[in-house]
């Protein structure tokens, strides 16, 4: 890493180009307000244009049309596509050193593929399958009879009961949790009878999920979160939910049992959905809002209850109208007055 | 489990009978899209009537009056209750091997019950008491002067701050944290200095707590969880709050300090509730809803602020005609206008 | 502790005076429902005056002009910052016995300052600084390069990810990540390429975080938890966010990406901020509200989206009054076409 990294070479990476000395070298990527004169720095948000003047950055990362004059410029077509592909050029993901800790407890069932990792402290249950180059980090509990595909990595502390399974190269951060039971409960006569929980939780490839979600298994049948869908932390899904590939879950969201979800659906932070719906292909729920009735393909709802956000944005400025329609009332019901009054007299 | 179960042995397990083969042999459950013939599936939600037709069970679990034909029906008056029923007899609950693993740590001064299981890496504190038959889970750490009772299972990874009672046959799911600090501060020139919370939690017998839930213990006297609640994932519940018996918190419910929950009430899903209020016996707080003041018994409230849910209901429809009442006010301006003209005509 | 404390050493202790006997001996504080005459107990939320009466208590703490009469008083100025003082007094923090128990893995190139104690089955990784008198609880783990200031407690189970920088005097819940990846993805094509999260957490001095809540780092530069700040329960602080000094976060509030709070915020309940936002100095976000736009200094807002809260109870109030508004339409309706009947005749 001594001699950096050429920015005509890191334009060749990310299918961009050098506005300035393309022969210029950085060493690092910082943010406007840390970077030195080795470092490439970025301007993807208009937001933080005010900091760029005074940055002592060497380079910047833009895109297209930036506007900026006067710096020596990486112009990729899709920049922050492009800080993912600069920041694995320069950090390329150390890989723990392969190995079974002496203070894992692992079944002697298990079955442990090549170059697996097992951190300290944790256990790995009858019959559980670690593919080739799984990680299990410190303190970490695998149910019986789970499997874990390739390359994934559970960081601290993950528990998955028992018979859960998770694709290849999934990343499930601390605290998670994954197939506890569901929250199913028959009712007579005012008491609540555990409905037994017998369903698995399938997390299909390339998932990742935030620190301490939490994913429920069912009575019957599967929780199943699809194909490289990433969930943020604080996130709740519950027994029988089906999340499509490529969704993406926000921070505290929450989807109630049974729910279903297409593909490339997004669901913002502290958003919810109701259980037993059907939310179709990239459907996007905006923040704060909870969807209660089925939406189609393509909807961006809002509100509670979601509607199109349209809809909801319109209700929002007529409520802001609401004092003008008042007066505008008072005002007809006096010119009425007047009017009936000169009526009578005109009898 | 070779030979199965009789459909007419199920039916007067649960209280029902056969409409069809009574001598018909199921082997398992499974949902409609899963069953194989030797599988008796159900239908307690109409929503899923479209998967009837194509399902290849063997036997359908219905309520009274299905209206279903040519099918082997299992009619039961309540069949979600059946249905619990039927899987605890096809599914015996599998006790773990009673024993304490010798990588625990239990203090000696640790009262430990007969047939009680400690898993790997679990720490028990001084004077603790865990009854007969406890079960706790690899991981979990229990704090000093803490009382488990009979039969209750702690599962991997829960932590109770010390001094906290659980009653018997409770089930505490991974991650849950019982008795941490509450929120108390009293602010001074604007910085914050801590009240010791120096209560402590008490969870019920017959409780149900789901995943990385947090319960927090007070500065005085206890938080506690009346006998028979459930409650689901990642729900807050605050310090000095008492949740009457028979209750059911959703995921992502949160219930502010102080505040004291009747019998058999109800918050939905990311819910919440202010502090220091009271919210009556058989209260229903809707989805999403907030509750900022007290709520009568049997009162089933929704919005922020939470209302009845009629009112709810209807201010939402009002918003909704809001355009119509703009243009109807439009046009009796001009009406009204109109008329004024006329008026200065006959002058 | 067996001879108690006088009313009048702790009116001493915290500024206030005794009305009534000065003599009278404390053994300790309870509530009002549980104290006996031995004890002290407070009125601080008049919501609470009628649990006065029938109080065994043998004194009450209170403020100023209590208008309580025929009772041993403790007045202080702020009787809610008193009752700290006096539980401090009363009940001096037992730290537990420095020492790394046999059963933590402790790396070689960890510096372990005095009087440390690190809790059975913690990990801490390879240079870590834990400096004096830090208190790492049961299966903690810490991440290679990652720094715990003096008398500084994580309690069990609290994950910090590698770098992670935690000032002195903090107290960390069980349950708590710090450092879990940011939410950060590139989409192409429907597909979400993960951005490296190569930033740090920062958190200075005097801060409080409540179980199972999370703080993730960002893809450069910091997350930082500003000196004196007190975060509740399941709280979720995004990549790149910066709260200002002298906070309180309370239960389920979640901020998202690389939003900036300045110093005294106040965010309540369930409460959430959109990203890349702005937060001034002393902001106050009422509970469940969603703050999507930038917010002045010592604004107080409300609702979904915020905004300035005596417009949001002006809001509701009017939504309420739609009937009304809608029936006095109808009226003049009616009215108006009289009157065109009236003038249709005249003609």
């Amino acid at each position: 890493m001594k001699e950096g990294w050429l920015l005509s070479e890191l334009a060749d990476a990310v299918g961009g180009r050098v506005d300035g000395d393309a022969g210029r070298r950085v060493f690092g990527v910082a943010t406007l307000e840390d970077a030195t004169p080795d470092d490439l720095s970025l301007l993807t948000n208009s937001r933080y244009r005010p900091f760029l003047d005074a940055s002592r950055a060497g380079a910047i990362l833009v895109g297209p049309d930036s506007g900026i004059e006067g710096r020596d410029l990486l112009v990729a077509p899709d920049p922050y596509l492009a800080l993912a592909v600069i920041l694995d050029r320069m950090h390329p993901g150390l890989r723990p050193v392969p190995g079974v800790s002496v203070d894992a407890r692992v079944s002697p069932s298990a079955a442990v593929g090549a170059d697996v990792t097992v951190g300290p402290f944790a256990v790995v249950g009858a019959e559980v399958r670690l593919l080739d180059r799984v990680v299990v980090g410190a303190g970490v509990v695998i149910g019986d009879g789970s499997t874990i595909g390739e390359d994934t990595v559970l960081m601290p502390r993950v528990v998955l009961y028992p018979g859960t399974r998770v694709g290849a190269r999934c990343l499930i951060h601390a605290g998670v949790v994954l197939g506890g039971d569901g929250f199913g409960f028959a009712t007579t006569a005012g008491a609540h009878r555990k409905v037994p929980q017998l369903g698995r939780v399938v997390v299909e490839d390339d998932v990742e999920i935030g620190a301490n979600t939490t994913v429920d298994r069912g009575t019957l049948g599967e929780t199943r979160i699809g194909r490289g869908t990433k969930i943020d932390n604080l996130v709740m899904v519950a027994h029988g939910v089906v999340v499509g590939p490529h969704s993406l879950l926000a921070g505290q969201a929450g989807i109630a049992g049974s729910t279903r979800l297409g593909s490339h659906v997004t669901m913002a932070g502290q958003s919810g959905a109701a259980g037993h719906l059907r939310l179709g292909d990239r459907v996007v729920v905006a923040a704060k809002s909870a969807v209660f009735a089925d939406v189609p393909d393509r909807a961006f709802v809002a509100g509670t209850p979601a509607v199109d956000h349209r809809s909801w944005k319109r209700s929002l400025a007529l409520v802001k109208m609401l004092p003008e329609l008042r007066s505008r009332i008072r005002e007809l019901t006096a010119r009425l007055a007047a009017l009936e009054a000169k009526g009578k007299g005109n009898a």
